[in-house]
Protein backbone atom coordinates (compact mmCIF):
# COMPACT_ATOMS: atom_id res chain seq x y z
CA UNK A 1 0.00 0.00 0.00
CA UNK A 2 1.07 3.25 -1.04
CA UNK A 3 1.76 6.38 1.15
CA UNK A 4 -0.98 7.91 -0.81
CA UNK A 5 -3.41 5.62 0.16
CA UNK A 6 -2.59 6.23 3.16
CA UNK A 7 -3.38 10.13 2.98
CA UNK A 8 -6.34 8.89 0.91
CA UNK A 9 -7.42 7.49 4.29
CA UNK A 10 -6.85 9.43 6.63
CA UNK A 11 -8.25 12.30 5.23
CA UNK A 12 -11.75 13.53 6.32
CA UNK A 13 -12.93 14.17 2.62
CA UNK A 14 -15.73 12.19 1.35
CA UNK A 15 -14.40 10.14 -1.42
CA UNK A 16 -17.31 7.55 -1.26
CA UNK A 17 -18.05 8.48 -4.61
CA UNK A 18 -14.59 7.91 -6.33
CA UNK A 19 -13.00 4.70 -6.81
CA UNK A 20 -10.18 5.51 -4.20
CA UNK A 21 -7.74 2.68 -5.84
CA UNK A 22 -8.05 3.87 -9.40
CA UNK A 23 -7.01 7.49 -8.15
CA UNK A 24 -4.42 6.31 -5.98
CA UNK A 25 -2.88 4.13 -8.50
CA UNK A 26 -3.28 7.19 -11.39
CA UNK A 27 -1.39 9.70 -8.43
CA UNK A 28 1.34 7.69 -7.61
CA UNK A 29 1.71 6.75 -11.58
CA UNK A 30 1.98 10.92 -12.26
CA UNK A 31 4.58 11.70 -9.76
CA UNK A 32 6.69 8.30 -10.49
CA UNK A 33 6.38 9.49 -14.40
CA UNK A 34 7.32 12.67 -13.56
CA UNK A 35 10.62 11.43 -12.32
CA UNK A 36 12.06 9.41 -14.36
CA UNK A 37 10.83 11.75 -17.66
CA UNK A 38 13.12 14.26 -15.45
CA UNK A 39 15.79 12.01 -15.24
CA UNK A 40 15.66 10.17 -19.11
CA UNK A 41 15.58 14.22 -20.31
CA UNK A 42 19.08 14.96 -18.66
CA UNK A 43 20.16 11.30 -19.78
CA UNK A 44 19.28 12.16 -23.07
CA UNK A 45 21.36 15.90 -22.74
CA UNK A 46 24.41 13.12 -21.64
CA UNK A 47 24.42 11.36 -24.57
CA UNK A 48 27.33 12.02 -27.31
CA UNK A 49 24.82 11.69 -29.47
CA UNK A 50 22.24 14.48 -27.90
CA UNK A 51 21.66 16.58 -30.98
CA UNK A 52 19.18 13.65 -31.91
CA UNK A 53 17.82 13.44 -29.19
CA UNK A 54 16.14 17.24 -28.89
CA UNK A 55 12.17 16.16 -29.60
CA UNK A 56 12.60 13.48 -26.66
CA UNK A 57 14.11 15.64 -24.29
CA UNK A 58 11.60 18.28 -25.30
CA UNK A 59 8.55 14.94 -24.97
CA UNK A 60 9.98 13.94 -21.55
CA UNK A 61 10.02 17.52 -20.21
CA UNK A 62 6.72 18.33 -21.09
CA UNK A 63 5.37 14.86 -19.52
CA UNK A 64 6.99 15.68 -16.02
CA UNK A 65 5.24 19.13 -16.47
CA UNK A 66 2.38 17.55 -17.07
CA UNK A 67 2.14 14.30 -14.99
CA UNK A 68 3.54 16.38 -11.87
CA UNK A 69 0.77 19.01 -12.67
CA UNK A 70 -1.70 16.24 -12.91
CA UNK A 71 -0.67 14.46 -9.50
CA UNK A 72 -1.03 17.60 -7.87
CA UNK A 73 -4.90 18.00 -9.00
CA UNK A 74 -5.75 14.06 -8.17
CA UNK A 75 -4.25 14.85 -4.95
CA UNK A 76 -7.10 17.48 -4.02
CA UNK A 77 -10.00 15.75 -6.03
CA UNK A 78 -12.91 15.08 -4.02
CA UNK A 79 -15.36 14.12 -6.40
CA UNK A 80 -18.48 15.58 -8.20
CA UNK A 81 -18.52 16.62 -12.09
CA UNK A 82 -14.73 18.24 -12.50
CA UNK A 83 -14.02 19.15 -15.82
CA UNK A 84 -10.59 20.34 -14.36
CA UNK A 85 -9.83 16.86 -13.65
CA UNK A 86 -11.03 15.14 -16.36
CA UNK A 87 -9.41 17.99 -18.48
CA UNK A 88 -5.77 17.35 -16.91
CA UNK A 89 -6.44 13.72 -16.77
CA UNK A 90 -6.39 13.98 -20.67
CA UNK A 91 -3.37 16.41 -20.91
CA UNK A 92 -1.89 13.35 -19.04
CA UNK A 93 -2.73 10.66 -21.29
CA UNK A 94 -1.89 12.64 -24.19
CA UNK A 95 1.34 13.39 -22.57
CA UNK A 96 2.20 9.52 -21.74
CA UNK A 97 1.34 8.69 -24.95
CA UNK A 98 3.48 10.71 -26.75
CA UNK A 99 6.55 10.00 -24.57
CA UNK A 100 6.05 6.61 -24.62
CA UNK A 101 5.86 6.64 -28.25
CA UNK A 102 8.76 9.13 -28.10
CA UNK A 103 11.29 7.12 -26.44
CA UNK A 104 10.15 3.75 -27.65
CA UNK A 105 12.28 4.54 -30.75
CA UNK A 106 15.30 4.89 -28.88
CA UNK A 107 14.41 1.64 -25.99
CA UNK A 108 17.01 -0.44 -27.84
CA UNK A 109 19.86 1.98 -28.06
CA UNK A 110 19.89 3.76 -24.56
CA UNK A 111 18.02 1.32 -21.67
CA UNK A 112 16.70 4.89 -20.18
CA UNK A 113 14.63 5.66 -23.05
CA UNK A 114 13.22 2.06 -22.33
CA UNK A 115 12.56 2.53 -18.53
CA UNK A 116 10.93 6.10 -19.02
CA UNK A 117 8.74 3.91 -21.85
CA UNK A 118 7.56 1.63 -19.33
CA UNK A 119 6.89 4.34 -16.77
CA UNK A 120 4.89 6.45 -19.62
CA UNK A 121 3.05 3.10 -20.28
CA UNK A 122 1.93 2.49 -16.38
CA UNK A 123 0.87 6.27 -16.20
CA UNK A 124 -1.12 6.32 -19.83
CA UNK A 125 -2.94 2.80 -18.37
CA UNK A 126 -3.61 4.49 -14.84
CA UNK A 127 -5.26 7.45 -16.94
CA UNK A 128 -7.54 5.48 -19.04
CA UNK A 129 -8.35 3.50 -16.01
CA UNK A 130 -8.85 6.46 -13.69
CA UNK A 131 -11.00 8.21 -17.22
CA UNK A 132 -13.29 5.66 -16.90
CA UNK A 133 -14.90 5.86 -13.55
CA UNK A 134 -14.92 9.46 -13.62
CA UNK B 1 6.93 43.68 -26.07
CA UNK B 2 7.44 41.28 -23.28
CA UNK B 3 10.24 39.01 -22.82
CA UNK B 4 9.00 36.10 -24.24
CA UNK B 5 8.15 37.65 -27.25
CA UNK B 6 12.10 38.18 -27.64
CA UNK B 7 12.80 34.69 -26.37
CA UNK B 8 10.49 33.04 -29.08
CA UNK B 9 12.09 36.04 -31.75
CA UNK B 10 15.83 34.99 -30.87
CA UNK B 11 15.23 30.77 -30.34
CA UNK B 12 16.57 29.26 -33.91
CA UNK B 13 13.36 27.46 -34.00
CA UNK B 14 11.63 27.31 -37.05
CA UNK B 15 8.32 29.01 -35.87
CA UNK B 16 7.01 30.62 -39.29
CA UNK B 17 3.88 27.83 -39.04
CA UNK B 18 3.08 29.23 -35.82
CA UNK B 19 0.72 32.79 -34.91
CA UNK B 20 3.61 33.88 -32.94
CA UNK B 21 1.59 36.36 -31.32
CA UNK B 22 -1.32 34.94 -29.95
CA UNK B 23 1.71 32.09 -28.40
CA UNK B 24 3.52 35.00 -26.56
CA UNK B 25 0.49 36.03 -25.33
CA UNK B 26 -0.83 32.72 -23.91
CA UNK B 27 2.61 31.86 -22.43
CA UNK B 28 2.19 35.34 -20.67
CA UNK B 29 -0.65 34.97 -19.30
CA UNK B 30 -0.55 31.62 -18.41
CA UNK B 31 2.75 32.58 -16.07
CA UNK B 32 0.61 35.59 -14.78
CA UNK B 33 -2.43 33.65 -13.28
CA UNK B 34 0.01 30.87 -11.92
CA UNK B 35 1.34 33.79 -9.90
CA UNK B 36 -1.58 35.74 -9.49
CA UNK B 37 -3.66 31.72 -8.27
CA UNK B 38 -0.85 31.13 -5.78
CA UNK B 39 -1.48 34.28 -4.54
CA UNK B 40 -4.89 34.71 -4.40
CA UNK B 41 -5.03 30.90 -2.39
CA UNK B 42 -2.66 32.09 -0.05
CA UNK B 43 -4.65 35.44 0.39
CA UNK B 44 -8.21 33.27 0.84
CA UNK B 45 -6.43 31.45 3.57
CA UNK B 46 -5.52 34.41 5.96
CA UNK B 47 -9.17 35.67 5.41
CA UNK B 48 -11.40 35.05 9.02
CA UNK B 49 -13.89 32.90 6.88
CA UNK B 50 -11.22 30.52 4.94
CA UNK B 51 -13.23 27.80 5.77
CA UNK B 52 -16.10 29.25 2.96
CA UNK B 53 -13.25 29.30 1.19
CA UNK B 54 -11.70 26.08 1.28
CA UNK B 55 -13.52 25.37 -2.15
CA UNK B 56 -11.97 28.11 -3.80
CA UNK B 57 -8.61 27.57 -2.70
CA UNK B 58 -8.36 24.49 -4.05
CA UNK B 59 -9.87 26.05 -7.41
CA UNK B 60 -6.64 28.28 -7.38
CA UNK B 61 -4.39 25.89 -6.58
CA UNK B 62 -5.25 23.53 -9.34
CA UNK B 63 -5.83 26.61 -11.53
CA UNK B 64 -2.04 27.57 -10.36
CA UNK B 65 -0.04 24.58 -11.51
CA UNK B 66 -2.05 23.80 -14.35
CA UNK B 67 -1.20 27.15 -15.71
CA UNK B 68 2.35 26.26 -14.82
CA UNK B 69 3.10 23.72 -16.72
CA UNK B 70 0.89 24.55 -19.98
CA UNK B 71 3.23 28.07 -19.65
CA UNK B 72 5.95 25.72 -19.68
CA UNK B 73 4.86 23.38 -22.61
CA UNK B 74 3.58 26.15 -24.86
CA UNK B 75 7.26 27.67 -24.28
CA UNK B 76 8.51 24.28 -25.61
CA UNK B 77 6.10 23.86 -28.70
CA UNK B 78 7.79 24.08 -31.96
CA UNK B 79 4.83 23.93 -34.34
CA UNK B 80 3.16 20.75 -35.66
CA UNK B 81 -0.12 18.56 -34.92
CA UNK B 82 0.53 18.35 -31.54
CA UNK B 83 -2.53 16.46 -29.64
CA UNK B 84 -0.22 16.91 -26.34
CA UNK B 85 -0.04 20.93 -26.77
CA UNK B 86 -3.69 21.04 -27.30
CA UNK B 87 -4.68 18.55 -24.92
CA UNK B 88 -2.53 20.85 -22.55
CA UNK B 89 -4.42 24.38 -23.56
CA UNK B 90 -7.88 22.56 -23.52
CA UNK B 91 -6.60 21.61 -19.43
CA UNK B 92 -5.52 25.42 -19.05
CA UNK B 93 -8.91 26.35 -20.15
CA UNK B 94 -10.89 24.61 -18.02
CA UNK B 95 -8.97 25.33 -14.82
CA UNK B 96 -9.23 28.84 -16.31
CA UNK B 97 -12.96 28.81 -16.85
CA UNK B 98 -13.46 27.09 -13.40
CA UNK B 99 -10.67 29.71 -11.19
CA UNK B 100 -12.58 32.61 -12.63
CA UNK B 101 -16.08 31.45 -12.36
CA UNK B 102 -15.30 30.95 -8.76
CA UNK B 103 -13.31 33.82 -7.42
CA UNK B 104 -15.99 35.68 -9.25
CA UNK B 105 -18.18 34.57 -6.28
CA UNK B 106 -16.29 36.04 -3.93
CA UNK B 107 -14.97 39.27 -5.81
CA UNK B 108 -17.16 41.49 -4.13
CA UNK B 109 -15.81 40.23 -0.86
CA UNK B 110 -12.57 40.02 -1.45
CA UNK B 111 -10.60 42.55 -4.14
CA UNK B 112 -7.68 39.58 -4.53
CA UNK B 113 -10.33 37.23 -5.49
CA UNK B 114 -11.89 40.25 -8.07
CA UNK B 115 -8.18 40.54 -9.47
CA UNK B 116 -8.12 36.81 -9.38
CA UNK B 117 -10.70 36.13 -11.78
CA UNK B 118 -9.43 38.76 -13.93
CA UNK B 119 -6.23 37.02 -14.78
CA UNK B 120 -7.81 33.66 -15.35
CA UNK B 121 -10.48 35.41 -17.60
CA UNK B 122 -7.27 36.71 -19.85
CA UNK B 123 -5.74 33.74 -19.90
CA UNK B 124 -9.27 31.57 -20.73
CA UNK B 125 -9.24 34.26 -23.59
CA UNK B 126 -5.48 33.60 -24.81
CA UNK B 127 -6.30 29.81 -24.54
CA UNK B 128 -9.13 29.97 -26.68
CA UNK B 129 -7.16 32.48 -29.35
CA UNK B 130 -4.60 30.04 -29.36
CA UNK B 131 -6.44 27.14 -29.59
CA UNK B 132 -8.13 28.69 -32.50
CA UNK B 133 -4.70 29.15 -34.74
CA UNK B 134 -3.40 25.41 -33.93
CA UNK C 1 16.13 -0.98 -5.74
CA UNK C 2 13.62 1.96 -6.58
CA UNK C 3 13.52 3.45 -10.51
CA UNK C 4 15.60 6.18 -9.88
CA UNK C 5 18.25 3.80 -8.97
CA UNK C 6 17.81 2.39 -12.44
CA UNK C 7 17.95 5.38 -13.89
CA UNK C 8 21.14 6.70 -12.91
CA UNK C 9 22.58 3.56 -13.56
CA UNK C 10 21.52 3.81 -16.83
CA UNK C 11 22.41 7.49 -17.56
CA UNK C 12 25.92 7.96 -19.71
CA UNK C 13 27.06 10.75 -16.91
CA UNK C 14 30.03 10.11 -14.87
CA UNK C 15 28.92 9.45 -11.37
CA UNK C 16 31.74 8.12 -10.16
CA UNK C 17 32.79 10.63 -7.79
CA UNK C 18 28.99 10.74 -6.19
CA UNK C 19 27.43 8.76 -3.74
CA UNK C 20 25.34 7.59 -5.91
CA UNK C 21 23.03 5.33 -2.95
CA UNK C 22 23.04 8.68 -0.75
CA UNK C 23 21.98 10.55 -4.04
CA UNK C 24 19.00 8.21 -4.79
CA UNK C 25 17.76 8.23 -1.70
CA UNK C 26 17.46 12.10 -1.74
CA UNK C 27 15.96 12.04 -4.79
CA UNK C 28 13.18 9.75 -3.81
CA UNK C 29 12.68 11.55 -0.41
CA UNK C 30 12.54 14.67 -2.16
CA UNK C 31 9.51 13.13 -4.64
CA UNK C 32 7.89 11.20 -1.72
CA UNK C 33 7.74 14.13 0.58
CA UNK C 34 6.48 16.43 -2.34
CA UNK C 35 3.45 14.05 -2.96
CA UNK C 36 2.77 13.58 1.17
CA UNK C 37 2.76 17.76 1.49
CA UNK C 38 0.55 18.40 -1.01
CA UNK C 39 -2.01 15.63 0.09
CA UNK C 40 -1.37 16.75 4.05
CA UNK C 41 -2.02 20.37 2.94
CA UNK C 42 -5.36 18.90 1.19
CA UNK C 43 -6.55 17.21 4.03
CA UNK C 44 -6.10 20.13 6.23
CA UNK C 45 -8.03 22.07 3.92
CA UNK C 46 -11.12 19.52 4.66
CA UNK C 47 -11.03 19.64 8.10
CA UNK C 48 -13.71 21.28 10.31
CA UNK C 49 -11.06 23.35 11.92
CA UNK C 50 -9.03 24.80 9.09
CA UNK C 51 -8.76 27.83 10.34
CA UNK C 52 -6.35 26.58 12.95
CA UNK C 53 -4.07 24.52 10.19
CA UNK C 54 -3.19 27.19 7.90
CA UNK C 55 -0.11 27.45 9.70
CA UNK C 56 0.29 23.65 8.48
CA UNK C 57 -1.00 24.52 5.16
CA UNK C 58 1.29 27.03 3.87
CA UNK C 59 4.15 24.99 5.46
CA UNK C 60 2.83 21.88 3.37
CA UNK C 61 2.91 24.28 0.39
CA UNK C 62 6.30 25.24 0.77
CA UNK C 63 7.80 22.73 1.59
CA UNK C 64 5.83 20.54 -1.19
CA UNK C 65 7.97 22.95 -4.25
CA UNK C 66 10.90 23.16 -2.83
CA UNK C 67 10.84 19.29 -2.71
CA UNK C 68 9.98 19.13 -6.00
CA UNK C 69 12.31 21.97 -7.25
CA UNK C 70 15.32 19.59 -5.15
CA UNK C 71 14.23 16.55 -6.96
CA UNK C 72 14.35 17.84 -10.05
CA UNK C 73 17.71 19.57 -9.42
CA UNK C 74 19.34 16.82 -8.04
CA UNK C 75 18.18 14.44 -10.35
CA UNK C 76 20.38 16.66 -13.34
CA UNK C 77 23.52 16.34 -10.77
CA UNK C 78 26.41 15.33 -12.42
CA UNK C 79 29.25 16.13 -9.69
CA UNK C 80 31.75 18.69 -9.28
CA UNK C 81 31.45 21.62 -7.08
CA UNK C 82 27.81 22.55 -7.54
CA UNK C 83 27.03 25.63 -4.78
CA UNK C 84 23.47 25.14 -6.53
CA UNK C 85 23.24 21.87 -5.32
CA UNK C 86 24.10 22.28 -1.94
CA UNK C 87 21.90 25.61 -1.54
CA UNK C 88 19.07 23.63 -3.03
CA UNK C 89 19.57 20.60 -0.63
CA UNK C 90 19.83 23.00 2.14
CA UNK C 91 16.84 24.67 1.20
CA UNK C 92 15.02 20.95 1.27
CA UNK C 93 16.40 20.44 4.61
CA UNK C 94 14.77 23.71 6.33
CA UNK C 95 11.79 23.20 4.75
CA UNK C 96 11.22 19.31 6.22
CA UNK C 97 12.74 20.59 9.03
CA UNK C 98 9.52 23.38 9.24
CA UNK C 99 7.23 21.00 8.08
CA UNK C 100 7.91 18.04 10.41
CA UNK C 101 7.96 20.23 13.28
CA UNK C 102 4.42 21.90 12.30
CA UNK C 103 2.95 18.91 11.50
CA UNK C 104 4.07 16.57 14.54
CA UNK C 105 1.88 19.59 16.08
CA UNK C 106 -1.09 18.05 14.73
CA UNK C 107 -0.10 14.46 14.55
CA UNK C 108 -2.06 13.33 17.56
CA UNK C 109 -5.26 14.67 16.32
CA UNK C 110 -4.56 14.15 12.50
CA UNK C 111 -3.40 11.51 11.30
CA UNK C 112 -2.61 12.88 7.99
CA UNK C 113 0.06 14.88 9.79
CA UNK C 114 1.44 12.19 11.56
CA UNK C 115 2.37 10.55 8.32
CA UNK C 116 3.02 13.75 6.47
CA UNK C 117 5.61 14.29 9.77
CA UNK C 118 7.61 10.91 9.05
CA UNK C 119 7.84 11.73 5.41
CA UNK C 120 9.54 15.49 6.20
CA UNK C 121 11.84 13.70 8.63
CA UNK C 122 13.08 10.93 6.00
CA UNK C 123 13.16 13.58 3.58
CA UNK C 124 15.28 15.56 6.05
CA UNK C 125 17.64 12.88 6.64
CA UNK C 126 18.20 11.98 3.43
CA UNK C 127 19.11 15.92 2.94
CA UNK C 128 21.42 15.66 5.68
CA UNK C 129 23.12 11.95 4.47
CA UNK C 130 23.22 13.77 1.03
CA UNK C 131 25.02 16.99 2.13
CA UNK C 132 27.62 15.11 3.99
CA UNK C 133 28.76 13.65 0.67
CA UNK C 134 29.22 16.54 -1.21
CA UNK D 1 2.53 48.58 -10.02
CA UNK D 2 2.50 44.80 -11.44
CA UNK D 3 -0.13 42.21 -10.13
CA UNK D 4 1.64 40.55 -7.36
CA UNK D 5 1.75 44.09 -5.95
CA UNK D 6 -2.22 44.76 -5.97
CA UNK D 7 -2.53 40.96 -4.97
CA UNK D 8 0.16 42.26 -1.73
CA UNK D 9 -2.33 45.15 -0.69
CA UNK D 10 -5.19 42.98 -0.90
CA UNK D 11 -4.56 40.48 0.90
CA UNK D 12 -5.26 40.57 4.70
CA UNK D 13 -2.09 39.34 5.71
CA UNK D 14 -0.22 41.55 7.99
CA UNK D 15 2.77 42.46 6.10
CA UNK D 16 3.44 45.68 8.36
CA UNK D 17 7.23 44.10 9.10
CA UNK D 18 7.85 43.13 6.25
CA UNK D 19 9.84 45.80 2.45
CA UNK D 20 6.31 45.63 0.37
CA UNK D 21 8.72 46.46 -2.52
CA UNK D 22 11.43 44.57 -2.13
CA UNK D 23 9.18 41.11 -2.01
CA UNK D 24 7.27 41.92 -5.14
CA UNK D 25 9.93 42.73 -6.95
CA UNK D 26 11.38 39.47 -6.04
CA UNK D 27 8.28 37.57 -6.43
CA UNK D 28 8.06 38.67 -10.21
CA UNK D 29 11.78 38.74 -11.13
CA UNK D 30 11.61 34.44 -9.78
CA UNK D 31 8.54 34.27 -12.54
CA UNK D 32 10.38 36.33 -15.32
CA UNK D 33 13.05 34.12 -14.83
CA UNK D 34 11.27 31.04 -14.58
CA UNK D 35 10.08 32.08 -17.72
CA UNK D 36 12.96 32.95 -19.39
CA UNK D 37 14.97 30.60 -18.13
CA UNK D 38 12.46 27.78 -19.56
CA UNK D 39 12.42 29.23 -22.51
CA UNK D 40 16.61 29.53 -23.12
CA UNK D 41 16.59 25.27 -22.08
CA UNK D 42 14.32 25.58 -25.14
CA UNK D 43 15.97 27.74 -27.30
CA UNK D 44 19.92 25.84 -26.39
CA UNK D 45 17.58 22.92 -27.18
CA UNK D 46 17.52 24.15 -30.61
CA UNK D 47 20.75 25.25 -31.57
CA UNK D 48 22.91 23.05 -34.10
CA UNK D 49 25.72 23.19 -31.31
CA UNK D 50 23.18 21.89 -29.02
CA UNK D 51 26.21 19.08 -27.60
CA UNK D 52 28.29 22.51 -26.99
CA UNK D 53 25.46 23.55 -24.71
CA UNK D 54 24.05 20.46 -22.13
CA UNK D 55 25.62 22.45 -19.45
CA UNK D 56 23.69 25.97 -20.25
CA UNK D 57 20.50 23.72 -20.65
CA UNK D 58 21.24 21.99 -17.43
CA UNK D 59 21.53 25.18 -15.76
CA UNK D 60 18.58 27.18 -16.95
CA UNK D 61 16.71 23.83 -16.14
CA UNK D 62 17.80 24.03 -12.55
CA UNK D 63 17.29 27.87 -12.67
CA UNK D 64 13.82 27.32 -13.67
CA UNK D 65 12.34 25.40 -10.70
CA UNK D 66 14.13 27.02 -8.34
CA UNK D 67 13.09 30.10 -9.48
CA UNK D 68 9.33 28.63 -9.44
CA UNK D 69 9.29 27.19 -6.33
CA UNK D 70 11.21 30.50 -4.36
CA UNK D 71 8.21 32.90 -6.08
CA UNK D 72 5.18 30.46 -4.85
CA UNK D 73 7.14 30.34 -1.71
CA UNK D 74 7.69 34.48 -1.40
CA UNK D 75 4.34 34.48 -2.14
CA UNK D 76 3.06 32.54 0.52
CA UNK D 77 5.52 34.71 2.89
CA UNK D 78 3.83 36.24 5.98
CA UNK D 79 7.12 37.88 7.87
CA UNK D 80 8.42 36.34 11.13
CA UNK D 81 11.69 34.76 11.12
CA UNK D 82 11.63 32.36 8.53
CA UNK D 83 14.39 29.69 8.08
CA UNK D 84 12.58 28.21 5.02
CA UNK D 85 12.00 31.71 3.11
CA UNK D 86 15.80 32.67 3.34
CA UNK D 87 17.02 29.29 2.81
CA UNK D 88 15.07 29.63 -0.57
CA UNK D 89 15.73 33.04 -1.60
CA UNK D 90 19.72 31.77 -1.12
CA UNK D 91 19.05 29.11 -3.10
CA UNK D 92 17.29 31.19 -5.93
CA UNK D 93 20.42 33.55 -5.57
CA UNK D 94 23.20 30.67 -6.61
CA UNK D 95 20.99 29.58 -9.32
CA UNK D 96 20.91 32.79 -10.76
CA UNK D 97 24.24 33.74 -10.41
CA UNK D 98 25.46 30.24 -11.98
CA UNK D 99 23.05 30.79 -14.94
CA UNK D 100 23.94 34.52 -15.49
CA UNK D 101 27.93 33.38 -15.70
CA UNK D 102 27.23 30.25 -17.74
CA UNK D 103 24.83 32.21 -20.04
CA UNK D 104 26.84 35.06 -20.47
CA UNK D 105 29.55 32.75 -21.71
CA UNK D 106 27.30 31.87 -24.79
CA UNK D 107 25.55 35.74 -25.12
CA UNK D 108 27.72 37.08 -27.79
CA UNK D 109 27.13 34.01 -30.10
CA UNK D 110 22.96 33.52 -28.82
CA UNK D 111 20.94 36.52 -28.27
CA UNK D 112 18.59 34.46 -25.66
CA UNK D 113 21.29 33.71 -23.59
CA UNK D 114 21.93 37.17 -22.92
CA UNK D 115 18.14 37.75 -22.46
CA UNK D 116 18.12 34.97 -20.23
CA UNK D 117 21.57 36.11 -18.41
CA UNK D 118 19.96 40.02 -18.26
CA UNK D 119 16.97 38.25 -16.75
CA UNK D 120 19.35 35.87 -14.11
CA UNK D 121 21.04 38.95 -12.94
CA UNK D 122 17.79 41.28 -12.14
CA UNK D 123 16.56 38.52 -10.13
CA UNK D 124 19.93 37.70 -8.63
CA UNK D 125 19.91 41.54 -7.31
CA UNK D 126 16.34 41.49 -6.33
CA UNK D 127 17.13 37.94 -3.92
CA UNK D 128 20.53 40.20 -2.09
CA UNK D 129 17.84 43.33 -2.18
CA UNK D 130 15.66 41.08 -0.22
CA UNK D 131 17.88 38.89 1.52
CA UNK D 132 19.27 42.22 3.28
CA UNK D 133 15.54 43.14 4.51
CA UNK D 134 15.25 39.70 6.11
Amino acid sequence: MSAITDMLRTSPKDLSGIDQAALATCIDACFECTTICTSCADACLAEDMVADLTTCIRTNLDCADICAATGRVLTRYSGGDSDVVRAAVEACLAACTACAAECSQHAQMHEHCKICADACRRCEEACTALLATL
